[in-house]
């Protein structure tokens, strides 16, 4: 498999993608009105900086398939609703006590802790009140965005980025099997890029075959994700992430270079990444932004 | 109006109604299999005595308009989950920092902060799971199932449920007004109960009358509910309420004894309440169950 940039502009794409979601979101809260406490807090952590890799990969898997964005685009604003509550409930004191995030103040930072607890509750809230807004809905796609809610519940739920979650605060000082840490990024991390990326496949009208790739692309993309966010804690540039290398190291934090070393996590990380492309090498060029994708998971420096 | 007892038996259909949550509610909880942690806390708080007033609602309102309950029952259940998550969350540290509650160790009391946190999280996901969830969809309820999840994820999020408790966090400690008093107890309970009547008669396909007269009776019981809660917060019989009375004045919260007086307090229920028997006064003895409750909620103990 070659991890040559191909002649796909990524970086333009990302960009792209990137403002279509920020201003999509923008609207979104534009549309409440006048702010207030909660909102403000919502807003701050929604628009504090994320690369939106959710949105971005649920958008891309319904280019993949051939499918009409519109919907989708909703549907990936949710995404990252969810993805940006589970930040400031785990940046938590009572969690894993962060005072940065992008290189921002945390939410309980810059707000207090009561109202980071509920700005988190309702950006998960607002993920389903958005879901299922009346006004994008042809009768037709109701089936279609329930099967979304509830892989998105499940992804996120008790089974899933929050069982995650729970594991890793137990797991905290103590030392992890690589299966054990693997099961417990795979819930933490890959339920909901697995679960984005179902969700595009199937608001793009994906066939079965093409949702079963798809959900292969995703399970090696979200292991990869964790394997390289493992290996920058250690040898990232905090200036370019934003955020303090070695804190796993000085918190004893199981990770891929601590149980299998700095090179084999990045032979590894290549291994799935390699995975992920074979999965989707018979899908036309619209699939190019998922290569392009996987390629840079493997190169970020944030 | 009279508020006599009719010849409805109140006490014996709220213990079958109750049951009948429960038991659901446990075979949802049955079907997870072995417990992890984050189940157990789930389960903990969520089997804790609560009154199931919510679900209890929900089934009236569609018994009312004379539907069907299978349905409505899982949607009943996850308006209890919605509930308790908000008790597990008000109770945090951060919040209210309440250690007991209908009687037994708060979550977090009874586990720790971090685990309480994300069983809130966990129960409130776990309501959107249930109610997209495919197993209980004709593909001709999708459109008002999704209706039924947009009132909810509306009630308890940032302009609901979320927001009256944030403006409840905000005040402690100073004096508010009558009418943003009543505009925090409208957000912060009575959001989500009339999300549970809304919810229980659009999915037993009540006529546009029916559900706009059943939105009045909620929105009076959803007050009147808030005002019997503070005066039995004065008054109360901590061994039967299962918990601290005299809780808000210590706390110098602003209550409806606090600003009217607590003979005023007990007019204004009553009246109330007699708004809310009077929007449904045309409704058949299939409404008896929500006119029962309504009285029940004046003369409640606990």
């Amino acid at each position: 498999m070659n991890f040559q940039e191909s002649d796909f502009d990524l970086t333009n794409y990302l960009k792209n993608r990137k403002e279509l979601i920020n201003s999509e979101l923008d609207k979104i809260f534009r549309n409440f009105g006048s702010s207030s406490r909660i909102v403000k807090a919502m807003r701050y952590s929604l628009m504090a900086g994320g690369k939106r890799i959710r949105p971005i990969l649920c958008l891309a898997a319904t280019e993949a398939v051939d499918g009409d964005l519109t919907c989708a685009l909703a549907v990936a604003c949710s995404l990252e609703m969810v993805h940006t509550y589970s930040l400031i409930h785990d940046d938590l004191p009572a969690m894993d006590d962060d005072e940065l995030r992008r290189g921002k103040p945390t939410c309980h930072a810059a707000f207090d802790e009561a109202t980071a607890i509920l700005a988190g509750d309702a950006l998960l809230t607002l993920a389903f009140e958005i879901l299922s807004s009346q006004s994008k809905i042809k009768e037709s796609n109701a089936l279609i965005l329930l099967n979304v809610i509830n892989a998105i519940s499940i992804a996120a739920g008790y089974k899933g980025m929050i069982d995650g979650q729970m594991k890793d605060v137990i797991s905290e000082g103590t030392s992890l099997s690589l299966n054990d840490l693997e099961n417990m990024h795979s819930l933490k991390t890959g339920a909901l890029i697995e679960a984005s990326i179902f969700s595009g496949a199937i608001l793009g009208n994906g066939t079965q075959d093409q949702i079963k790739q798809l959900g292969i692309y995703a399970k090696n993309i979200g292991l990869a994700f964790q394997v390289t966010d493992d290996i920058l804690n250690v040898e990232g540039n905090p200036e370019i992430m934003g955020k303090a290398a070695g804190t796993d190291k000085n918190r004893k934090k199981s990770t891929y270079p601590l149980i299998m070393g700095l090179k084999k996590s990045k032979v590894f990380a290549a291994n799935i990444i390699n995975n992920a492309l074979k999965s989707i090498k018979y899908f036309d060029n619209k699939a190019d932004p998922l290569r392009a994708v996987a390629r840079y998971i493997l190169k970020r420096k944030k």
